[in-house]
């Protein structure tokens, strides 16, 4: 890792397994610019408490199968560095400073924040935790200097909302400590889920996982939703919001191909299980290595959590650094801490 | 210290030297208290910071100075704990947690935080720091167990938001990991300012230091507030708001004797010099030890930081024991940290 190397800060809640629209989304990406990045890749275990107090166990359960996809699908720690949010104490000093640069309705203006809070009916029983996620969303970002933050459109404010509070912490020392971050918003589309329905989501039941079995593979891509009014194999079929289609664009390299079926499709004559086979043998190719992979580490859990105790390792020395830049030039490191 | 002791957690926040106020309020118990109670004595940058940010060198400066009114008044490093509250992080990471204990609508509605939100005109820009301070407050008493908080009566609901953290928290564990606290409402009334304002404060330029001069002291008196009303010695004076027997009440211990001077200042005959001039001497008498002492701590601030160092290494062991069984109850300690 060079330290010229632009910095990528991302990561994930630990509140279920990953699946084909994290692999579509973010995972294939983070695969490609490890090489050319220096990465660090969070398990956002506090962030997934703010809503989920008390359901610790699905929390720190799915710490493991997160980082199992990781490792499954090609991340590599000695490229990327994995570590778990909670065990980097200095992210949480950074968020209690940030927290004083912020005002509560800039937070309630926070377009990214107001839709979730409606997503999740919090209404005025928000938790303050969750309010206040993006002064902690800062601290993540902030504590690695990273200046990539690979998001959806739809998490855009935070980024800005990380800047502002860049600007405002460098303003009230006079110097520049903090380090602005962009956005990179993936050129790729959203994975439609199986039934068709915009978002995949594990509680939807519409998603398929990283460790999906071949039969898995088989049955989701039976269900899948194709075009409702193609009855007879000869009838002219849609290909917009046809989920086999959009699959296909996302993970058959044989572009043309792909659009030589969607014209026939469209014409006529071609049956939905055709192009359901092809899908499926696709999809199977590309999950079998994977799951693999996802099945070998599995084997050896206490070595995936080793893995996960030295990236944490690593983040933690590059966040203390950080922050003791921070209070350096807030003059209250006392005793030179 | 016995483990058998009654816990307190008390503090200040570090933007101003103390007072007279803050003698007859707090400071006073405290020494008293010493004996009897494991105590640990917090002061409060971190807090002070949440409407601070860029007055860092204020900040910085009254540490010093507030430990140095400790010490004057006989609060004695071996008996109680006096760290300096930014550097326990544990502090920070428990106040993450409880920020997800607590919805901001309730945060909303604590009458302390309303109040101080409209005194210092805050209104929407309130800084999220500031609103949320009260899981801050929390994390400060329950990682220390404390049993027992001194505050004025108008911090009774931070108390009580605290106990519903510890209730929240315990509950959704289902084990008894924190300690709820009760609110010790000092018997004293506060003391008037010199001008006869309800509040002393340096701000109000109507305070008397605990490192007050002769002068300080002289002057003080002289400008006391007492019965506008009472024109000529033969006239018949007041009592009730005379800040010279409020004083008197607070420092002489000969009650029967300033019970005298009252009966006798209200029949009339009684001149306002005669009772300052009591007033004074005591107050000469009372803080020429105290400013003594603070001279002599104030030669070597190098060995009062030290003080503060030792202090803030114990509290943080208290402190990162109460985290690590918080973390524990949670199953999130991962690797046993």
């Amino acid at each position: 890792m060079s330290s010229n190397q632009p910095v990528i800060l991302t990561g994930d809640r630990p509140t279920g397994q990953l699946h084909l629209g994290h692999f579509v989304g973010s995972l294939q990406n983070r695969v490609a610019l490890q090489d050319s990045h220096r990465q660090f890749l969070l398990i956002a275990d506090a962030q997934a408490l703010t809503d989920n107090m008390g359901n610790y166990v699905k929390v720190r359960d799915n710490i493991l199968q997160v980082a199992l996809d990781y490792l499954a699908v090609g991340i590599d720690p000695a490229k990327t560095t994995i570590f778990i949010q909670s065990l980097v104490p200095e992210l949480s000093e950074l968020s209690s400073y940030y927290l004083n640069l912020v005002s509560v309705a800039r937070l309630e203006r926070n377009p990214t924040i107001k839709d979730e809070i409606r997503q999740r009916g919090f209404e005025r029983d928000i938790p303050a935790g969750f309010l206040t996620y993006p002064a902690a969303q800062a601290a993540d970002i902030t504590a690695f200097k990273a200046t990539v933050v690979p998001v959806g459109e739809d998490q855009i404010p935070m980024i800005e909302q990380t800047n502002e509070i860049v600007r405002r912490f460098n303003a009230s020392v006079d110097r520049e400590v903090l380090v602005e971050c962009q956005a990179l918003v993936p050129q790729v589309g959203r994975l439609p889920g199986i039934d068709g329905k915009a978002k995949m989501s594990k509680s939807l039941g519409n998603s398929l996982t990283l460790g999906a079995s071949p039969d898995d593979i088989r049955h989701a891509v039976k269900m899948m939703y194709t075009d409702p009014n193609h009855l007879r194999v000869t009838d002219p079929g849609q290909v917009e919001g046809n989920v086999v289609f959009s699959w296909l664009d996302a993970f058959d390299p044989d572009k043309a191909a792909v659009e030589e079926l969607k014209a026939h499709y469209r014409r006529g004559g071609l049956g939905d299980s055709v192009v359901k086979k092809r899908l499926e043998a696709r999809l199977q190719e590309m999950i079998e290595p994977i799951r693999q992979r996802r099945e070998a580490f599995a084997q050896d859990p206490a070595e995936v959590m080793n893995i996960l105790k030295r990236g944490t390792d690593n983040a933690r020395a590059v966040a203390a650094q950080t922050l003791s830049e921070v209070k350096g030039a807030m003059g209250i490191n006392y005793f030179g801490v």
